[in-house]
């Protein structure tokens, strides 16, 4: 059973004035950024600060990465209002504990939505990832298919873009002023897509931000064994691909990259980085 | 009165085994990232993810941004210990209603310490900021200043940097793995030096990161009326900014820059930007 959702878009960009070293006036875009509250059976769960983009599918995948849902079916409908910031989701049967669920608080490192909720951690252990490789040329590819994308990084800035891949194909691309919420979204989208589309086994992540532990854990949950970043790792980052077998590889960009953990996910072709 | 304060400092980088692009193995750094639970008169507060330069001003800065304290006279200790990852605070009265106080949580767009406790922009009316200008020739020195910083980032990346200044004079300067810990460190910092480094206002922030709205805020906060960033703008940090009549200058980068809110607070010299 699919969720009633709206489908409540609004501008990514906006235009403002700004004043340049030369002292001219002109306008320049900067990223949308709200705030959206969201509302699970009328409890108050979180204030998310997003750009938008995809509010419904952010709200599912901010509900299944925190483990508050288990399954889509669980999810009666969300319904985004932008006029009171406010996303309303509705359970078929409620959520249990969910005060003491979402009692604790961990502030994570990670760019937007940077609270966790406690037993994140602790369920690492649970995982088992698929035998997933990547080939250096898919991963030139995937790259590529990076650069090439329209943004609204290129036109304002200030965002983060996370994509999934199918070797080099690229499934779906979002961008948030958090990256946090841009890899919920995806999380979302998946619970949204055909069997094929919801395996993360056979799929490449691919962000721009930093490799986090919440970033490599998020990857984890959604069973994508592979994530790529044109930026690096940070150390628990690293700690957690390691322990999970999550092949983490940083500074990719051009011909370039590091491989942090779990090279033998790489099916290496050194030819192609001269 | 000063609290006594811990020194617990820690590596900031760590060497790792990584495969480069041509499957050959070599070594790069990665920035240290430690969990650190503050516990206030034993009460758990929050644990955030950090480098782990300056804990105990991070610590203080914590508690001052988040107006948990007040005066750095109600803080009797700070005991940072890495062996348990935990800063045990100690006040001379406690804190009242300090369950009550951190319950509202707002997961935000910024990196890293993303959760700003609720109340935090009603308080927005009541900050006065003071007259302060920066000169463009203060603003390129700023830049350049930063430019010559010898960094955690310029090692092993993935950091973000902030830097307080009087004038074109760096006062301090510090990494995160958050930027919000990077300011936060920043403010309790401020806390410990005499009143002429105390004073907010005759001061400029610097941050490598995005300006959002906790960034402005914080940066209000401590009454600085000028902040700038190598990034860009988000549209809530800018109408914060415009409301506080904070000058938020934004891509700063060798002669390049974006005034986004109060360019009169700019002393123009145009003929320098050629």
């Amino acid at each position: 059973m699919i969720p009633r959702l709206s489908q409540a878009s609004a501008p990514l960009t906006e235009r403002v004035r700004v004043i340049d070293e030369h002292g001219q006036a002109r306008e320049a875009s900067i990223p949308a950024e709200r705030a959206l509250t969201i509302y699970v059976d009328k409890h108050e769960l979180v204030t998310l600060m997003t750009l938008g983009a995809q509010p419904e599918w952010l709200v599912l995948g901010y509900l299944r990465n925190q483990r508050l849902v288990a399954a889509l079916s669980e999810v009666e409908s969300v319904t985004v209002d932008w006029e009171v910031g406010a996303a309303s989701v509705r359970t078929r049967r409620g959520i249990e504990r969910i005060a003491e669920r979402t009692a604790q608080r961990v502030v994570t490192t990670g760019c937007g939505q940077g609270s966790v909720f406690g037993g994140l951690m602790e369920d690492l252990d649970r995982i088992r990832l698929g035998e997933a490789v990547v080939t250096q040329a898919q991963l030139y590819g995937l790259v590529n298919a990076i650069r090439l994308q329209e943004s609204t990084y290129k036109s304002a800035g200030s965002v983060h873009g996370c994509a999934l891949f199918a070797g080099e194909r690229m499934l779906i691309f979002i961008e948030d002023v958090g990256r946090h919420n841009a890899i919920d979204t995806i999380a979302g989208w998946m619970w949204l897509q055909d069997a094929a589309l919801q395996r993360g086994d056979d799929k490449i992540f691919y962000t721009t931000g930093r490799l986090t532990s919440e970033m490599v854990i998020k990857s984890a949950q959604m069973g994508v064994p592979i994530v790529v970043s044109r930026s690096g790792i940070t150390q628990m980052g690293l700690q957690v691909a390691e322990r999970l077998g999550l092949c983490a590889i940083g500074r990719a960009v051009n011909k370039r990259f590091l491989c942090y953990s779990a090279p033998e996910r790489v099916r290496w072709e050194p030819g192609l980085a001269d």
